[in-house]
């Protein structure tokens, strides 16, 4: 078969299965026959797949609606604990864990400091918090449809393996594997970026229809690439490396081997290097108080607030890093043209003055008629973002509306 | 309805319609149960298909072909002259204009000076070598399917608007109704590249699986991103535009603008304008004397040419070009891990030691780990490949198959 796709009932009755039920989900209460106006579908076909979601005890009749002339319609809603999604952010500096219900509320929330980069303790911190996590939210384990990971790195698709791991020094680990082990559940491991992209264009309730570009502006700079029919993931699986794209010739050595990346001036973890190298180099600089002289504990935040404060080391070194993540952000557009490019991360969280000074360098160096319709906007969904993106990743990838 | 998109039967039959026909033109002569193999349809299904394809006059029976047990099966093939569709590539030097069968070969083509850069004198030829090509390729005008016209520069999709095209000085030419209005026919206006683009993925009979970039390395430097489901436009049908990625601070002045981007160093068009510079000032090189002294005459063959004699300004600017190339290369991959670059456009005519510069270029600024599967192929389909791409832009936009 190969190159010749095949389409079929199945498929037609899972399009449209999945169809209803977003729809009563974003309708949160609803009549069939609104239903089958906005999917396109019959009355008769939208109740048998509502009759066959009441069934499975997914949906529900919540009572009747208002008359519009007739009978008064059977209103529908979501059975909320019916299903649950867990999303769990492995951050270099703290493991995050969400637990997400059927109607996509956060019913559960935690986060601890990573305690380790090792592999085996680290699967055991992601075991102990997810199972913490479930007891206290109080979930049985048979409506647990899985748990989504968002990790740092190069995953292998399909299988979840981290073929490659900078901030955690990794390199091949099964990672979804050995968390399959451990845990009694659907695991799937999938890039952080993409996790991250995934969650705020879900809570965002944005539809691509050309394509929306998540970045992660965080201790590395990463992004997803995320089309109509879901993420983009590339020939190996490397797309959305923005961080590595070279904007300087000669520039700061990087950790992916090359020289003058974005990543290697405008991150979070090259921001706060800078300004240690000009501390050392005996700039004056209220960052060096900030950090109380110990330039270990010297990070990008400080360097933020010195430049709020009207610091002038400080002030250079944000508005270098908004220009070189403008200069990647107007690459981005060139090429693909998206619709949003949503900024998430860390250093997104230093306020709008960032963000002014990003959206004005992409404006300089934007090609002129390119991306007429780009709109830069910055992500809603907090510290948790990344967790509540693995487990949307869940949502998308795993079946459970249908029998199999 | 919007978000919802819809899945009915219709779909289904058109799409299997298409399979079993790309079938047959792929086998070239092949019988009902291995097209039903192939798409992974039953033998009656492939029968209903094939006995409308056939009453449609759109395949035949050739007769009997070989028994692997029972009865000889019937052989079926594509009818070459059933369907034809014209190509057109509008360009700054050259009107090129070919027509193509229903088996996809090219069966007429032509080329003319580019006459005038006023859009009424260039439909006016375009009209003419499109009626001359059709009279003496003897084809009827109710088995034209559409033309399909390739125009450099920012085109709006579904109205073949041109909306800016630099090389011609057009800005807002509503080329494809002017078109519609001289052409008995279907009309569509596609970017050049993309066409270009469309012509070498369906001569090389790719199936992008993530997505193959096509970049036209010409007078300018664009590029098209193919996906699974076909050409990729962006939000504002911008998307591709590689030759404005800026590789350079400070760098040279640019068409669009802007300053360093890969076009105004890379091109052919900038790689002519360098050497001129050169020659200006006196530096001794061979290239003076290819143009007979007369500057306005130099352009990039002749550079390229002088570069393989061992002319040392001429290497430095086409290794100059070559790596600016290649890092703009090497941001495509990082961003969007292709399977295949095709390196189409007269640049690549200049012989394999340009494209070996480039790809070393390319490993040069590529990220590490980043881009493992990328192919980077030169075009096959020569002079001709725009024009071909733009009777591809028919085939695969116009509904020929089905009955609407």
């Amino acid at each position: 078969m190969g190159k010749y796709s095949k389409l079929d009932l199945t498929s037609i009755t899972n399009h449209n299965r999945i169809n209803v039920f977003n729809c009563i989900l974003e309708g949160k209460t609803i009549n069939r026959s609104v239903i089958a106006k906005k999917v396109g579908l019959s009355i008769p076909a939208v109740m048998s797949i509502t009759d066959d979601l009441i069934e499975k005890g997914i949906i529900y009749a919540v009572g009747k609606g208002e008359s519009h002339g007739g009978k008064r319609p059977e209103m529908l809603s979501v059975v909320p604990d019916r299903f649950f999604f867990i999303g769990v952010d492995v951050g270099r500096t703290s493991v995050r864990v969400v637990v997400m219900n059927n109607c996509r509320d956060v019913v559960y929330k935690a986060s601890k400091p990573t305690e380790s980069v090792e592999p085996d303790d680290l699967i055991g911190q992601i075991t102990e918090m997810t199972m913490d996590g479930i007891k206290e939210a109080k979930v049985p384990d048979d409506k647990i449809v899985g748990v989504g990971v968002a990790m740092p790195g190069l995953i292998e698709r399909g299988t979840g393996r981290v073929l490659f791991s900078p901030n955690f020094g990794w390199r091949d680990v099964p990672l979804q594997d050995k968390l399959k082990a451990c845990l009694p559940f659907n695991v799937l491991v999938e890039n952080a970026n993409r996790a991250l992209t995934v969650g705020e264009i879900n809570n965002m309730q944005l539809k691509p229809t050309s394509c929306v570009i998540g970045v992660n502006l965080a201790y590395g700079i990463g992004s997803a690439v995320v089309l109509p029919n879901g993420l983009y993931y590339g020939a190996s699986g490397t797309s959305g490396e923005i961080g590595h794209i070279i904007v300087e010739n000669h520039g700061a050595y990087c950790s992916c081997g090359n020289y003058g990346c974005i990543e290697s001036i405008a991150s979070g973890d090259a921001i706060a290097r800078q300004a240690r190298i000009a501390i050392d180099n005996k700039i004056q600089t209220s960052i060096a108080e900030k950090c109380g002289g110990d330039l270990k504990k010297l990070d990008a935040k400080m360097v933020f607030d010195a430049a709020k404060e009207g610091d002038s080391l400080a002030q250079s070194l944000v508005k270098k890093a908004a220009d070189y993540i403008g200069k990647g952000l107007a690459i981005a557009i060139n090429m693909l043209d998206p619709e949003q490019i949503i900024l998430c991360g860390g250093l997104t969280l230093n306020g709008e003055f960032f963000i002014d000074m990003i959206k004005k360098a992409v404006s300089k160096y934007q090609m002129n008629h390119a991306g007429r319709n780009v709109q830069i906007v910055v992500g809603k969904s907090g510290l948790y973002a990344t967790a509540i993106g693995g487990a949307w990743i869940v949502v998308n990838n795993i079946d459970f509306l249908s029998d199999n």
